[in-house]
Order: structure tokens, then sequence, then C-alpha cells
């Protein structure tokens, strides 16, 4: 039987933790359906992430023209970039158009909205940009993930975790969506509870995060102004 | 001022999530004190997963000989394997025995307790390895993550996010640690609630588990009897 593709795209700058979240409890698929779960990059070339540490994908974007999911985890710069590079946004509008489930984690959406690939859909993205999401076509909705038609997409970095359970579900049932939960472990405790969204609030948080971004933003998009005017309204 | 270097341990087969999650973590501290966050391997080239894609460490264990901190992120054979080979061993007992702080994920602390870092201490990992651990001369606990003097062990895959949260905030307060949570969203909602012990009791999964990898096990510690009589006691 021909394989169902889930393509997990990389790209230079990526966090780490929005692609491996989901691409761990999506790989075990394999050994319960017609699945395959492949790393993409442009070329077989190690790529750079913010924690240090490089990813070596296994396939090439050329390699994988037509996946059954497309999978885009996030970054904070990395993104900004992608949307601006021409082969990236080239596959994700040509894989994500014909793939039957297109994903997200994080800024991941903002990939996705900028291929023109969640016009008017309900999506989610990082609580940061979330107001930039709805720049790019979306309709922003705060939830840790949402599904909206063939697109799934997860709120900040580990949402990723729970967004790819909630589609290991949709794909291979409830029984081995729930034997991957107890495989990886899944039973958060959070040393401080949930995240105090007041407390955030009451930091500035958002500020104090993106503040030190903007100068590299501005450079990023320095000749694409109706880029900037989206991610920095 | 001297670096208090964080060092995460990659070798051959590891679980991405479990060195992914806490570095995710962890990364920021570089921020908030004189903290270096790095992956280390025996080479640096290209580690295999158990996903698949690879990883490219930054450093050898030559080059960071002296961590303040030592983690090791655990696997299925990956960890059997490194506790055969020499060269690692070697590694996490001499920066292990300086180290003031010892973390672990899953099964790597299987590798600390092999190392004789966790002798007498209470300790944890993956609930189908915790009677393994014992086996090593760690006194297994069965919690999210477990403090005991320097070493603090976290149980499978995800936990390591948990207790990266945990080590953040003995490192660097608090409120950094919260800080850290907000960023990455680490607001917990597993589509199907926490995991339900009972019904992994009930569906076996234990043994469904790790029947499949015996043949393997065995064959990795062929030369080695009485690591195979700890681990398939």
């Amino acid at each position: 039987m021909e394989k169902k593709v889930i393509a997990f795209v990389v790209y230079p700058e990526v966090t780490p933790l929005d692609l491996v979240g989901p691409l761990q409890v999506l790989k075990p698929l394999e050994n319960f359906g017609p699945f395959e779960v492949v790393t993409v990059g442009e070329r077989l070339e190690p790529i750079t992430t913010d924690l240090g540490m490089r990813i070596l994908p296994e396939r090439t974007f050329a390699d994988v023209p037509k996946p059954f999911a497309l999978v885009l985890p996030g970054g904070v710069l990395g993104p900004i970039q992608a949307i601006t590079h021409e082969p990236l946004m080239a596959y994700v509008r040509s894989a994500g158009q014909g793939a039957e489930v297109l994903a997200s984690v994080c800024t991941g959406s903002l990939i996705l909205a900028a291929a023109g690939l969640l016009e008017g859909r309900k999506a989610t993205t990082h609580w940061s940009f979330l107001d930039a999401l709805g720049q790019f076509g979306a309709q922003p909705t705060r939830e840790r993930w949402v599904e909206d038609g063939k697109a799934i997409t997860a709120a900040g970095v580990s949402a990723g975790i729970d967004m790819g359970l909630a589609l290991a579900s949709r794909l291979a049932g409830e029984t081995v969506a729930r034997s991957i939960q107890a495989i990886i472990e899944y039973d958060p405790q959070p040393p401080f509870g949930a995240v105090d969204w007041a407390w955030v609030e009451r930091a500035d948080l958002k500020r104090s995060l993106l503040t030190p971004y903007v100068p590299a933003i501005q450079k990023i998009l320095a000749g694409r102004p109706e880029l900037l005017a989206k991610l920095l309204p």
C-alpha cells in the first residue's frame, strides 16, 4: 500500500521543541497504519536551530512533493526569514494545497498563513503573535490547539505535544493515541501549576519577549514592507 | 566570569524529546546568569536518534571535561548501547563526579546509575524501567521528577520539561522559571486528560512496549551478562 507521508518541515532557526514534540508523538503511527513520518528540508544539510544544536533532515522538499500531511514547527526569527524564502514558501504552498492535513506548532501557523493556506480559517499560534496571525488572513483563536477543516494548529512550543496527540487520535484512533501518551509519559505536573496568564500580563512578558527581536525583524523584512506591517503593526 | 556549563550528553539512538524538552527550558538561562547550555557528543558528527532525523552536537566530550551540570537524556536501545560504550561511560563518570548537578530524563538515569553516580540515591526513570533502575543501585521512586542531593531525575520522555522547569527555578529563581514556562507555553491540556495508569495496566502496555525490544537488548548485551541480568531480570 502507498504510504501516507507526514512531512515535518525544518528550516533555519527552527525551535526544536516545536518540531520534536509532535514528531515524537506521531512517529509511532508508523507501527499502527500506512504512515511514514519524516523530516524534510530544502537540502540534506545541517540546519541551525535556536538551541545551538543542528538538525539533519532525512529528505528534501523535492523528495516529498505530495505529503499526506504537512507539519510546520515555529520559532522566533526562523519563521520570519522563512516567509521571505521563496524555495520554502513554494514548497509549503504546493505541498500544502495537496495535503489532507495541515498542521502547525507555535509560529509555524504564520508560515501556513503567509502561504495563503489558512485564509478565513480558525487557527492559533504563540500568544505573542496572535494579532499578527490575524493580519495574515486567519481567524486567530486562543486555544491550546484549533481544528478547522484540514488545518490543525497549536499554540506555543509545548502545545505541539497536545496537538500531536489530538492528530494521532484522528489518524489512528483514541486507543493508539492514549498508548502513545503513556509511552511518552505525558502526565504533566508543571512545578508551578498551569501558566498564570494574569501574572504574564502583569510582568508585561509579551513586550519583554518581543522587543529585543524588533531590530532583527525589521532588518530581515527591510525589503518586504507589506510583511513588516503585518508582523509589527 | 567563568561560565557554568550545562552539558546535555547526546549518543546514538537518543530520544529527541528527552533531550529537547529540558534543553528548550534551560537554554534561556544563558540570558539570566553565568550559564552556557550546550550539547556534547563523543565526536562532532551526526548522531542518530529514534526519530529518523539526526542531531549535530556543538561540542565533544573532550571540549567540556568539567561541566557544572551533566544532563542525560534517554531512549530505548540507545542507553543500553551507551552503558556498554566505554568512551561515553568514562566521560559520564568523570564529568559526573565533578558536576554540581546530575540530571536525567527517562532512561538517562540508567546511564548515570550504571556509571555509579546514583548509588543509594532516590531516582526515577520511565515507568517501564523502574525495576531495572533499582538493579543498578538507585532507589527507584515513582514521581514526575525526583531530587536527591545533586541528582535530579525525571520520569519518561515528556517529564524532562517539568524537571527542566524545577531545575531552572533552582538555578535562576522561580520568576525566571515561570517566565520560561510562559514562553514555551507549557500549559498542558492532553486531549484525554492525564495518563490513566489503570488503563495502562489493563492494556498490559509494559509488556507490549518492551517485548519487541528483548531480542535486540539480548544481542547488545551478549558479552555483558551482568548488565543483561540487571536490565531483564
